[in-house]
């Protein structure tokens, strides 16, 4: 198994199951297993909006108890917004998920809970987890759609899984490779020679000090080659009229 | 402004726009500006799918052109999963979100951008943002529901807000407030006209594509007011010539 399996217990909408898959499929989760859909099962409006993550739901294991789904289980994390008197480790979902994918790396067969729309996972329910964590949300409308939790914590689970932060980087699409310092002071001079002529420095001392302002606006601008090309064509344009 | 702006352009389903308000809530987030909803507005599907968050559409503005509804921006990250031939600085959500955050300590107005369900934003759009967040997804299903993208969004928002990570900055000693949008799509304009008018654009089909390269060149700059204040003098001073 190389991704957590995600647990619905008693989710009572199909809309919300469907989204539910298509998000999970969307950040790279497959394994669906289902406590007592409300409305049976296979479900139509699941169907429909799972769109192309249909693909999870066909594959979802349905099941009668939480006890049955479970069984194979090693390390389970539940998600739950509200903590009752429960002695439980409980923590944020950034840390919950990095600590699902600690266990499932060391081999553990791993899940993650959600509760039905309606009232969450019972204290019945979260007693049987390792962990819990919450997604924590403003007070002013703190209860989040099903799917969008699954949403938050299939998005965290890619961040720790294939995407372990290696992108953080300033990535560029260039078209054109970057403009080398001499290109870039090249371009300089001729912007600086033709704003001579035009008369823009009309005070001579601060004239260093602009040309650095303008030099600095280029250079944070990172210009291409082909950027640089089109500035010169712009310039001689311009002086041309 | 305490929290960011969600923009989202031309969305189609009044659900998807319900959901996004909802999930923005959830999450702390409250400013929301629409582009042009296909199916006008209000939305009666969009106010049934925010349930409590319901306000943030009731607060929500709605703008004709993307132009306006950026006109006050300073600082804008758009999402988008396709890169296509554009020279702009991309990163993941969360460092982008990073981004935007510090940005709007130091007092920049900052917005984040959504496209259309059907295509997401078009280079035409996505040439006017600072910074493009691409949301990493699988191949075998990437593409991810708008409301899905606002959540993931919205967050890392909430955890930036509260757990803020201070490496990973983009630190840039700002002696001038950044320009806005409006700022710098005036200083577009009066670029264009001028040259036009110097007979610049030779081939007419080749304008749009030319006119978007240095309008791009221009955001990557993250021009401040009083850079391009110093850039219309630039273009003043050579066709005075």
């Amino acid at each position: 198994m190389d991704t957590p399996v995600i647990i619905l217990v008693s989710p009572q909408m199909g809309e919300n199951i469907g989204a539910a898959a298509r998000v999970m499929s969307n950040f790279g989760l497959h394994y669906l297993r289902i406590i007592t859909p409300r409305d049976g099962w296979p479900n139509p409006k699941a169907i429909d909006m799972a769109a192309h993550g249909a693909f999870v739901l066909e594959q979802a294991k349905i099941y009668e108890y939480l006890e049955a789904g479970l069984a194979d289980i090693q390390y389970l994390v539940a998600t739950s917004s509200n903590m009752r008197e429960l002695s439980k480790t409980v923590t944020n979902v950034r840390t919950g998920i990095q600590w699902a994918s600690n266990k499932m790396s060391s081999g553990n067969r791993t899940a993650i809970m959600f509760g039905c729309e309606r009232s969450g996972l019972s204290n019945e329910q979260l007693v049987l987890a390792d962990a819990i964590m919450t997604i924590q949300t403003s007070p002013r409308n703190p209860s989040l759609n099903l799917a969008q939790a699954v949403a938050v914590v299939s998005y965290e689970w890619s961040q720790t899984a294939d995407a372990p932060m290696t992108d953080d980087v300033d990535h560029r699409y260039d078209l054109s490779p970057q403009a080398s310092k001499d290109e870039l002071l090249q371009l300089s001079s001729h912007l600086e020679s033709e704003l001579e002529r035009a008369g823009f420095f009309q005070v001579a001392e601060k004239k260093a000090r602009m040309m650095r302002n303008i030099n600095n606006t280029m250079i944070k601008a990172g210009l291409s080659t082909q950027e640089a090309r089109t500035l010169h064509g712009m310039i001689n344009a311009l002086k041309r009229k």
